[in-house]
Formats: structure tokens, sequence, C-alpha cells
């Protein structure tokens, strides 16, 4: 299912893969290649033969003061989600890969912040690109807002970048890179149903989000396909958290709910849905099967571990960077880049076999 | 243990606060606060009483285009860490309670960057702070760079906030937060002697930076108050990482080291640990214990849940803005703040009978 247009290709070892090879900390294999800094010379000489060995390109980068290097904003409502610091991971990878400064603008949520960030960042000018991470409620406003930066960072010699949301309406100047949500709920819930699971519950975040529309899209057409009639009420919508899982599994219970899968739209909930579950002496798999969206680390710490949906998120991070810096032309077919998801298949699952279908 | 100096006092209710007893989003509330965005009547009558129940002070942050507000940045190595995360909305949080922008610049480690992101904002003059956040190597070189950056930045009107490392030397104009890793670790080692655990294998993270010396300092000094000897060989260095931990108790394995209890210096080398047991068969807490630091989400969804050291890390955020904005006078003792910690006990860890020491 993992349809990749333009996905991104390596642009050569980075300091990270010298500092590996060399089994240094990337601070010392820094130390090693600039002279400003001492460092011991057998280390300094492990450095050098892995620059080799990789055939790194040293690069001084440090900054000429008369004039400003360019630099890539990203605004996100918080970095405390696992996939929106990932990202973030790869835009501040890829812009200094770019000998671009990156900074992040963290706005909580509050559109009144993100407001002022769009304001502050409007009026400076060396600022190259303002990349906007997450899904979205899509309504007018929105749409008018994102046009409105879109236009006023064009108009400047900038460019609106929006990384993991939908495109904004034909001929508003603004760059694209997408995760396939459709594609990724479709392949783990074709899993739960191969697996001959029928009633599946699907905790899902917002239901306005882009986010929750896609994923919830690719849960009815799996079903569609395995020709399943889907129970309305199996679909729980909630907050996109820990807490959101938790209390929409709790729901699913006490409303005596018939289920034998869970699909949570994210590890999070996911990790919340398995703590109500074993609240209510419910065992994953054996009772319930489970599964997430994300891949993020807690997914494997689970017990057990989690089957879920790998999410290319470090490299949306960083195809957002290449995008805004390489300036595909309008009209290319560039302007907008769908990155592949797939599944990954752990221990929480079981098959059913024809007739236990609680 | 925890000594708390200046520890931070609330500053009135937050938009999140609001969002949560209205029961809708912070995006919701901050639409229904601003007459600029359209919300359901019933929507907004709610956020209304809740900002009306909890006093909250609905204040207009619409930026001045022609005098840009002050700005606060704070420089990281990373954000995929879940405590850097948290320190980074801290930051985040207060800045917009004081009306500041914020911004986030992540390093990778890579001194070079950190020096380029120095010398742009010493440019700047808009930049009230500059907060570095976590451990580090103490070097001359360290110190050296500090002191330049600390200088340059106070001969600007702007400041450098240390959160999570020590201060520099006397004279040097930079205001600190720091949290209590020797107390923390001392009351974490000192649950587990008490407990009845007489060898304890800890896997730290690397030996020079100041967290790892701190915590370790902790754990000598609860195992010289409870008269117990320390064997060299428990103490074992690694990458501060999920992979430190993993290879950190294989190795202690492989060299067949006698040890009832581990005591990993944060709970994602924790989370590798118990890993790492698991494939050799051994069980927690029936074989070993098994304690970590941090209290990271991640923590509470390990089987067994992990007993850990709570660390105040968004608070810890909060208090470097704080300071940067309230500017306590030198000499006032209001420069250096100790943040406290305190154990939070899950089920990771048995109480040893007499004799039954491994």
């Amino acid at each position: 299912m993992a349809e990749i247009e333009g996905a991104p290709t390596r642009r050569g070892p980075t300091l990270r893969d010298v500092a590996r090879r060399a089994q240094v900390s990337v601070a010392t294999a820094s130390r090693a290649l600039t002279s400003d800094y001492p460092v011991a010379e057998p280390t300094r000489a492990k450095v050098l033969q892995a620059v080799e060995e990789l055939q790194y390109v040293v690069t001084s980068r440090t900054p000429k003061r008369s004039a400003p290097a360019t630099s890539i904003a990203m605004i996100v409502s918080d970095v405390v989600s696992p996939l929106r610091s990932l990202v973030a991971t790869g835009v501040a990878e890829a812009a200094g890969d770019y000998g671009r400064l990156s900074a992040v603008y963290i706005t909580g949520g509050d559109l009144r912040r993100e407001e002022e960030v769009f304001a502050r960042l409007e009026e400076q000018d060396d600022v190259e690109a303002v990349i906007l991470v997450g899904g979205v409620e899509l309504t007018d406003d929105y749409e008018q807002r994102m046009e409105k930066h879109a236009r006023a960072l064009h108009a400047r010699g900038s460019q609106l970048v929006l990384c993991g949301r939908p495109p904004l309406a034909p001929g508003v100047p603004a760059l694209v890179v997408e995760y396939d949500n459709r594609g990724g709920a479709y392949a783990v819930t074709s899993h739960l149903l191969s697996m001959g699971h029928r009633r599946i519950l699907t905790l899902t975040g917002p239901e306005r989000s882009t986010t929750t529309i896609g994923r919830v899209e690719g849960y009815r057409t799996a079903h569609q396909d395995f020709g399943t009639a889907i129970d309305p009420a199996l679909v729980i919508a909630n907050t996109a958290d820990r807490s959101g899982g938790y209390q929409g599994c709790l729901r699913a219970l006490a409303e005596g709910l018939r289920f034998t899968a869970i699909f949570a739209h994210n590890d999070v909930m996911a990790s919340g849905a398995l703590a109500a579950l074993r609240e209510k002496g419910l065992s994953v798999p054996d009772d319930i099967s489970l599964v997430g969206y994300d891949n993020i680390p807690v997914a494997q710490e689970l017990s057990p571990p989690l089957t879920t949906v790998y999410m290319p998120h470090e490299e949306m991070g960083k195809a957002a960077v290449r995008l805004a810096v390489e300036r595909p032309a309008p009209g290319s077919g560039r302007e907008r880049q769908l990155l592949g998801t797939h599944i990954v298949i752990r221990t929480s699952v079981r098959p059913l076999t024809g007739g236990s279908q609680a």
C-alpha cells in the first residue's frame, strides 16, 4: 500500500554518521574537526579516519556576521508528542546539512500564539520557509488564515510548507509534505480483518482533525474491501492522547460493545487502551487484539509489544526542508509529496479461528 | 531529601486550565476568547464560564508590529528525549504567559551548530535571554565558551540561563536553574538499600557528564550512609539512551557480575536494561529489582511499572523563564535555583529477605 512519491534520498554522510563510525559523540566529532577546540590526538585520528572512509565533506559553517545566513522556522503545537519531536529533529538535521539555522516555535495549540509567531516571522527578511507541522481541523477560518500567511510569506520571498496536513486551495503558494493516513489505516485494518477479526473498535482523535478523517477513511475502505459492515458504535472519538485511549476503551467496555480487536489511532492512545483493558481483567492479545499507529519508541516497550504503523516522521521533517530549499517550480508536480508507511508486526494481535468472535 | 529553594509558584490559571475545565481543546478555547474566530455559542459559553470560575485573565497578545516583543531562545541538543521536550514545553508556556515569543534551537549535539546559534542570537536586539538546557561535560573549553557567551549576551542587555547544569565561575553573569541529581540518586539508592539490596548495579550515562557525576555521587553517599562498600565493577558507563542501558546490562550479565538490583540513570536506559534482562530469561522484580530516573511517560507503561525519580522538567523550563524575566539582582542569592525531586514507587522493586542476596 505504500505509495511513495519523491521519497527522500540520502544527501551524503552527516556528522552524526562520522561520529557513529568513529565511536565518539557528535560533540567530540565536531570538536575534532574544528581547530578551535582541543581534542586528544588518538580521538582526532579516529574521527579523521571516519571522515575519509565515509567521504564526509567538512564544511566550515562559521556564520558571516555581516550577512546572516537564512533560517527555517517550524511551528508546532508541542514537542512532547514523539512524532512531532521526530519531525522537529528531521527539520533541524536537514537544515543544518543545508547550512541553514532552524528554530522551533511551540504554540501549545493556542491560535493567538500561532498568529503572533507568523506575525513575527513575516516581518523578518532571513526566513526562507515556515514549516507548519501536524494534523488540523479543516475550517473556513483555517483555510483563510493559511492562505493569508502563504501569500504574505510568498510576497517576502519566503514560503509556507504544510507538513502532515493537506494542500490548500489551488493557486495558493504553499508546499506540502503529507503522510499517507488513509493507506496506513487501510493496511493495519486489513491486517486485523485478515486475521479473522470482524468487530474492530477504533479509538480516534478529534473527529474533524485531518488525521482522524484520513485514518477513519482507511478503516472504512478496508472493511468495504473485505465485504464487512461497520457498526457505527465502534468508532469512538476522543482526545488523541493516552487519556483519550483509556477513556474511549473504558466507555466501549461500559456500554457492553462487542469487539475482538482495537485499532487505536496512535500508539499513545493504544497504551491508554491497554491500561483500560488490563484494569478490567482483559488480556492482550488473548482476549482482545490491539494495534496502534506511529511506531513511536513506547510501542516496543508495551507488554505485549504493539503491532503498529511505521511513520517516516524524521524523513518528513527532512523532506519539508528539502522542498523549502529546492523550491520546485509551481506546476512541476513536486510542490506536493506523499510519504508512504508500512505496518510493523509485533505480538499484540491474535488470529481468530472461525466462530470464536466474541 | 528534597531541598527546594525558590520553588516555582503558580502564576494563575493558563489557557490550558481553562480549556481543561471547559472540556474543549486549547485551540477552541483560544478561538472562543478571540473575537476574530467563529465558535459555536454553547462552546463559547462553556469557555467563558471556565474563565469566570478560574478567574483567568484574558490578555490581548496581538503583537505590535512597530515594536516587536522580546523573545526567549532555548538551545538544546534534541527534543526527542522526553525530559528535554518537557523543559521546552515549560519554557514555551511560561514565555507565552509573560507575553514573550520563544524559539527552540536544536543543535544535534554539534558544537559548531551551537556556536552558530549563539552568534546569531548575540546579533539580535530582541532576545531577552538564551536558555541552555541539559547536562554537559565540564571542560576548560566549555567554561571558556560559556563565559564568552554570558558576557556577550550581558553586554547587549540579554542573559545566559543555564538549565540543568552547574553555575559558571563566580562573577560570570549567568543565571542557573538546577535539579538535584545528587539528592534524587541518593533517595532512590537508599530505597533499594532499605529494601535489603546490597549489590546494586548502576548503569550511567557518559562518565564526565555533570548529570552522571551528580547521580553517581548520590549513589555513593547512600552506600556510605548505609555502611555498605561499593564494588567498582558495578558502576558501568555507556551512552545515556536505551541502547546504553541494554548493552550495559548485557555486559554486566556476561561478566558474571553479582547484583540483585539495578539503578539505571534514566528511564529510557531502564527500559533497555529490562529488555536485556528479559532476553536472558530474568524477571523484574522476582530475579532483579530495577529503578530508573526522570519519571517520563514510558515508566508507567513498562511491565512491571517502574519505580523512578520524579523530575520537575516542565517546572524547570518555567523557572528558567521566570528568572530571565524577573532578573534577580547579582548577589541577591536568587541567581541560582535548585529544584527538588522525589521518588515515585511502583512495582519494580522486591524487598530482599536476609540471606537471599544472589
